[in-house]
């Protein structure tokens, strides 16, 4: 005990340092949030003589004292440090306990740990609660340097890892940081759906949502099961319902009496309704349900064909054009057969739409909101990107701390291809030709934010031919009021524009590009019908995540990457 | 001014109602904050004298003074009530403005209105900045009674309604309400995923995903175009190679010079590769690919079989089982032939997990959420919740004020038959018969929390028999540590569990429903390795917001509904 009286700073130190002197437990759980003990300014040294119970996995342990006591890093996920515990061989059979990944809950009393050892804090343990023994030579994560590739062949248990861990509250800490930006900013949540008949720019890239295969694979069984009635078996019902009519005309013929006919009426109806059972039956084939030679849609779940949303975009406007601000943060999914570090099947998109507003206010949202999550993150989970720069990208607290504080420099697409040009003619070589009218390559816009400007970048009025029918149109005719901002280390993070209003225009840019206008009555409503002027963009959040943690694979900061040929779990 | 100057309250009162005198600005915009004016207690009179940009619909508009000014209720979505305009003559042509959905934008000073009137301001406009006219002839929403049934038709405008508008900020604030009460709590929002190839309880009633049938419908087309090559083709192409074979040798038998040889190898392997293009060719057929009479998965995007998630449960676990307190928060999916009021093919779902909890933990978080949601709406959302009080549940908000305040009851299944059973001796009457071992129905949960205890009812220890296999195991061998959570007006709200942790028994209970191991391996994986006690639910994200504002069917509680034959947009 005097150990531990002796460690606690004096009073007034205590207060200056704004601490609370109760240890923060686990909601719903009795055991303590261990980010509350070590997470604290004095590293938990405030908190010695306590009695606490914690939870958690075992980061590294090991026997001492020629085995009289082990200790054990344990880890509960609440931040990136462990809490240091000591466990004497009285208490459990401490070769059960020093795996990596054991699982353990433990009472004990908090005491500083002799001079000299990195902890400010460690639990000396006085019972051994509970414990979720590992073999370590079966556990597939050994505490060994493990790569994230090999770690995406184990989603079910790469969470256990520091990295993975680390990015997972990094990811929760954006994710609630977006909510929180566009509530504290008036904007509404809006779910738009996922399952989509809107195929709206050619169904290639979209992933198609079905029952047909199911049902028709039901049917098939069903009716190896119950073959389907045979020509022989429909004659034999006709022929019942031939003879049972036959019958019913005799008996009226001899006045038989009325509750004799009714019961031949009655047989009668029976084998009618047997033989268009029978009939019905003898239509069902196997196999898709087709109609003229293609696939009958109309008996598909949804009447029709349906898909997986690209972008929320077009539906999230209809509350826009009624509610004023809103957006949407959800999954989207291409069916890209692509193979890179920077594409997922499966992504999350927020996509915010703003009523009353144009390409000069989208800029203005865009900025604030991606300030506003490296703000947050500079704030909440200076740990975590403590972690990330330690072991992956030495810079990217530098960076978060550049993007929230330096102004984006805005260009005009036509500007940033006089850039680039002359980048070229600098010697800069680059393999995508540069001149007006071509889309960007990612190595023209890493250049600009990287090279050029070493800051964020925003890009707009694009050449209306490299960009979607729904962007307004500028007074040129040849541009449209589009925006990407480009940030360093992930290039293009977000894209945007100010949406065509005009019910002429948009008619004929739809026209222009050569969809048909039918399936784009509703979207032509909302100019039809109390248009106003609005804009959106969408943010590629796992984007975000490269961008805040270095990390160089998107399937490494989504806990469930799908990609082609593999969705596990 | 005199006008205005009077109509303020002396500062002394102003500074008791704690208002603040400025005019909140939408984000992002140069317009006011409908509901930063008419939302204030003093009903925005503080405000006058103020000049303000306003944007927003027309609710109702009509001319006034023999067409020389116009009344127009201004809505802009930020709250249910509507800004007073008045327009005179002069400052735009006024039948322009007045039908029902047009979009305006005025500059404009604030006054009090005369004695005697509702409004405690309006808007006296000096500018009319733009207008999105409505021919109100054509306009398919329309200021009459419309009923939601026929907004489900246009989902495209039906967020312009009251009705929808306001459901559209209450589901807001409890979406919101969801992320701030588990962040407070230390959760971690995951996204799990909603593409698995975890076809867990049999594929009955999930969604197939798959790019088969979009690439054979491509294949198809390309065969058309470039129809397949022939036998006939195949074999000239068989006769040029041996020719130029034959050439070849010929060539080396007079021992040409090596130029020559070399070129008419060429020639050979140039025949070759077409040879072999061709005979790739020929083997491609139209249709879905198939093996041993089956459809070959391994051609599909995932390299097998894909469906859309029913839960995000199993996988949120292995979350749970690295970092403790996690949730998701997103759509899952069902395909069933159910047009109920009560089902949708894609809803929403909220899924706490707890690790290092049981049961009763579960239960405490249950409740604590959804007292927590109640007050959020009752502290954020009142004028909302007066309006569904008005329009279509008397008693919506004193339900929240009961379920915020009241302890929820808690009893056995065993208790809640033995309930249900007296109720049946006393003669209430259900459709459903009563015993222990039932699937309690409908009715029977209804029963209880609306009649019985007329408040939420937690039922807890269910028999196992009726419940999935990861719930564990009682004592009694019995039941299982299940529970579900009933409300008055939708029963079912909340289903839970704690998850069986133990290997041995899991494993067991797997085999004991027939289901497959395999498929589990990765879940036993988390009770093989470092096992912790754990639990979660999952809660109906629509149940929730129909349960809060009295709403009858979940098709008008959600932004884009899907169900059989319908996915629009």
């Amino acid at each position: 005990m005097a150990e531990t009286d002796q460690a606690l700073p004096p009073s007034d130190q205590l207060a200056a340092m704004n601490l609370t002197d109760t240890v923060e437990k686990h909601a719903f759980s009795n055991r303590v949030l261990i980010r509350s003990i070590v997470g604290r300014p004095d590293g938990g040294a405030g908190l010695a003589g306590q009695r606490v119970r914690a939870g958690g996995w075992v980061k590294t342990g090991r026997e001492q004292g020629k085995g009289t006591f082990a200790f054990l890093e344990l880890n509960d996920g609440s931040c990136p440090a462990n809490l240091q515990v000591i466990v004497d061989a009285g208490l459990a059979v401490l070769s059960k306990l020093v795996a990596t990944g054991t699982c353990v809950v433990v009472d004990g009393i908090l005491k500083v740990p002799p001079e000299g050892t990195r902890q400010k804090i460690e639990l000396r343990v006085e019972k051994v609660v509970s414990v979720g023994e590992v073999d370590p030579a079966k556990y597939p994560i050994p505490k060994t340097k493990l790569t994230l590739e090999f770690l995406r062949d184990h989603l079910h248990l790469r969470a256990r890892t520091n990295t993975i861990a680390a990015i997972a509250r990094i990811r929760n800490a954006l994710a609630f940081a977006t909510h929180s930006f566009f509530q504290e900013h008036n904007f509404l949540y809006v779910h738009t759906p996922i399952l989509t008949t809107s195929d709206c720019e050619g169904a290639g890239e979209m992933f198609q949502v079905t029952t047909l295969i199911s049902e028709s694979e039901k049917l098939e069984k069903e009716l190896i099961k119950n073959p389907p009635p045979s020509e022989v078996d429909i004659e034999a019902a006709r022929q019942v319902v031939s003879e049972r009519g036959e019958a019913v005309k005799q008996l009226k013929a001899a006045k038989a009496s009325k509750s004799e006919i009714t019961a031949s009426v009655a047989e009668l109806n029976k084998a009618k309704e047997n033989l268009s059972k029978l009939e019905e039956r003898s239509k069902l084939k196997p196999g898709i349900p087709k109609k003229d030679g293609k696939i009958d849609y109309t008996q598909d779940f949804f009447a029709r064909q349906a898909f997986l949303t690209v972008s929320g975009q077009l539906q999230v406007e209809t509350y826009a054009c009624a509610v004023s601000n809103v957006y949407t943060f959800g999954p989207t999914f291409r069916a890209e057969h692509s193979h890179t570090s920077r594409h997922l099947a499966e992504f999350w998109m927020v996509e915010p739409e703003i009523a009353f507003a144009d390409l000069q206010d989208d800029m203005n949202c865009a900025e604030a909101y991606v300030k506003y999550m490296c703000n947050w993150l500079l704030d909440k989970c200076l740990d975590d990107m403590q972690f990330m720069a330690k072991s992956y990208d030495k810079g990217c607290i530098d960076r978060l701390r550049m993007v929230a504080s330096i102004p984006f420099v805005r260009i005009s697409y036509t500007e940033a291809v006089e850039l680039l040009e002359e980048a070229v003619k600098g010697g800069k070589k680059f393999e995508n030709e540069v001149k007006w009218g071509i889309d960007l390559a990612s190595e023209h816009e890493r250049y600009l934010t990287e090279v050029k400007f070493q800051k964020p970048v925003i890009v707009y009025n694009y050449p209306k031919g490299i960009k979607a029918f729904y962007m307004r149109l500028n007074d040129d005719l040849k541009t449209v009021a589009a925006m990407d901002v480009l940030v360093p280390k992930v290039g293009e993070l977000i894209g945007g524009s100010q949406r065509e209003e005009r019910y002429e225009v948009i008619r004929e840019r739809i026209l222009e590009v050569g969809l048909p206008l039918e399936p784009y009555e509703w979207y032509l409503d909302l100019r039809r019908y109390g248009t106003v002027k609005h804009c959106g963009f969408g943010l590629g959040f796992e984007r975000m995540i490269l961008f805040a943690t270095g990390i160089e694979n998107i399937r490494d900061v989504i806990p469930f990457p799908r990609y082609p040929g593999r969705a596990d779990l």
